[in-house]
C-alpha cells in the first residue's frame, strides 16, 4: 500500500498522539492536512544547513516566492526544526544515534498519522572519509557498527534487539546515477561505519580526553577499509534500522567534508 | 592543583586546539581571559532552557543589569548554546550520550586551556521519575546503565573501554542540604538510569515504533527501583564517566516531570 508500517497496535488505540520533541500532536494538528502529499524526506544535523537545504529545494522545484521565509514547522520546540518545500521535508536531527532516534520515531509516527504514501527518506550531512578523494560524496549500501557488523544493538529495557542496517540498494543506485549527470562530482557507494563518539570513538588523536597509539588507530582504519567502509559518522546504523523496520525507502548520502 | 586533568599528551604540543562544535579555538579565542575565572558549569539539554538559566543567575547574582540580552558565546555553531552569567557557564548539550560526549569534550579542553581551578559541574534538566512524588528532584549520587550496572562502556575504536559513573557525594550532599532550606521542595539522592533511547530503550507503550508487553515493562521497572534507580533519563553515565576521567567535581541533578 505504500503506507508507513508501525508495529505497534497501542497506537492506533490512543486519543492522541502527541509527538513531544517536534511540538506536534494528532489533536493539536490537522496531520493529513498538513503533511499527507510529502514524498521525500530528508534528515541531517544541523538545523542551520537543513534550513538552507530548504530553501534550495524551494529555488530547485521553482515554487512561488524566494523561499527566503521558509517557516520552522517545530518553532514551539528548540530540539529539531522542520521545513518544508512542496513535496520535500527537511529535518534536523542533532548528533548520534539517540538524538536521531527519537526525530525518526516521532517523524515516522508523524508518516503514519498524515497516511503518506511511497515515501523516501534520505540522511545528508557530512562525514569523515576513509581513503577516499575531499569533496567525495559517499551513498551508503549498509551501516556498520564499530566492528564493521552490519548491525544496530538497540536496548529495549533489558533485551537487546539486534537489527539489520542494510539500506534500500535500488535508490543509492538511482542516487549514483543522478551523481554522474553532474560534471566533477566525485560519487562512489561504500560501507559508511556509524560510532557512538566523536573524539574516542573515532580515535582522534589530537582531540580525545584520553591517548591513543597512532599505529594501532591506523591499524584499525586499515582494518575498516578492508571491511569496505568508506566513510565514519554517528547515525547511520540507528537510521538504516528504523527505516527497514518501518518499511520506508531510505538512504544515506554523506559528503565527506576533509 | 584544582585545574582540569586532560590524560591526552598531544594536546599540549598542537599549536592550536579547534573546538569545533562550539565555534571557539585557541587562536582566535583569549580562553584564559574568557573564562579564567568560571568556577561553575551547568550543563542541560535544550538551549533555550540554559538560556533561561542564565537569565536565571544573572538575576540571583545580582549582576548589573537585567541580564535579558545575555549573548549566545556559541552563536557561530548551531550545535550547543552557551551564556555566562558571573562565575557560572550555562551549556546546552542536546539529547542523548553521542551529543554530551561532543559537548564535554571541547567543555573540558576549554576549561583546561582557560586554566580553570576548582571548576564544579552539574548537569541540570527533566527526567522520568520511578515511584518518587511528581515535582521531585533527584540527585545523582551514581548513575548506571539499562542493566542497572555503574559502568559507562566507550567503544574506542574497536576496544571497549570500561568506565566508573559514581558522582560526587559530597556534593551530592551540599545540595541536598541546599535544597531543604527552600519549603516544599522535594528532593532526594538516588540512582539515575541512563539509556540509549527514549521510546524503545525507556519502552514507552505508547510512542515506541514496535510494541511491549506491559507486563514485562512493570517487571523491569519494579527490578529498577529495587536496585535503587529513582529517575531515567540519557546522558547521566557518560557525564560521570567524563567527570570522573578530567578529575572535576560533578553531580546531576534532574526534575521528575511527570
Amino acid at each position: 500500500s505504500g503506507l508507513v508500517l508501525v508495529k505497534n497496535p497501542h497506537l492506533d488505540l490512543m486519543e492522541e498522539d502527541i509527538l513531544y520533541h517536534l511540538d506536534l500532536g494528532t489533536k493539536t494538528h490537522n496531520l493529513p492536512a498538513m503533511f499527507g502529499d510529502i514524498k521525500f524526506v530528508c534528515v541531517g544535523g544541523s538545523p542551520n544547513r537543513m534550513r538552507a537545504f530548504a530553501q534550495f529545494m524551494h529555488r530547485e522545484l521553482g515554487l512561488a516566492g524566494d523561499g527566503e521565509d521558509v517557516a520552522d514547522i517545530c518553532a514551539g520546540s528548540d530540539r529539531y526544526a522542520m521545513y518544508r518545500a512542496g513535496p520535500v521535508l527537511s529535518i534536523s536531527h542533532g548528533m548520534g544515534i539517540p538524538s536521531i532516534s527519537i526525530m525518526l520515531h516521532e517523524l515516522i509516527k508523524l508518516l503514519h498519522h498524515a497516511k503518506c504514501r511511497d515515501v523516501t527518506i534520505i540522511r545528508i550531512g557530512t562525514s569523515g572519509g576513509l581513503g577516499i578523494e575531499a569533496g567525495s560524496v559517499v551513498i551508503t549500501d549498509t551501516a556498520v557498527d564499530s566492528f564493521f557488523q552490519p548491525r544496530f544493538e538497540q536496548v529495549v529495557l533489558d533485551d537487546v534487539v539486534v537489527r539489520s542496517t542494510e539500506l534500500d540498494k535500488d535508490l543509492a543506485e538511482e542516487l549514483l546515477a543522478c551523481s554522474r549527470e553532474i560534471p566533477d562530482f566525485p560519487t562512489l557507494i561504500g560501507h559508511t561505519m556509524c560510532t557512538y563518539d566523536f573524539y574516542e570513538g573515532q580515535g582522534r588523536l589530537d582531540g580525545a580526553l584520553c591517548s591513543f597509539s597512532s599505529e594501532k588507530k591506523l591499524e584499525y582504519l586499515r582494518r575498516a577499509y578492508d571491511a569496505g567502509v568508506r566513510n565514519i559518522e554517528m547515525e547511520s546504523t540507528a537510521f538504516a534500522a528504523l527505516c527497514g523496520l518501518c518499511g520506508l525507502k531510505g538512504e544515506s548520502c554523506r559528503f565527506h567534508l576533509l
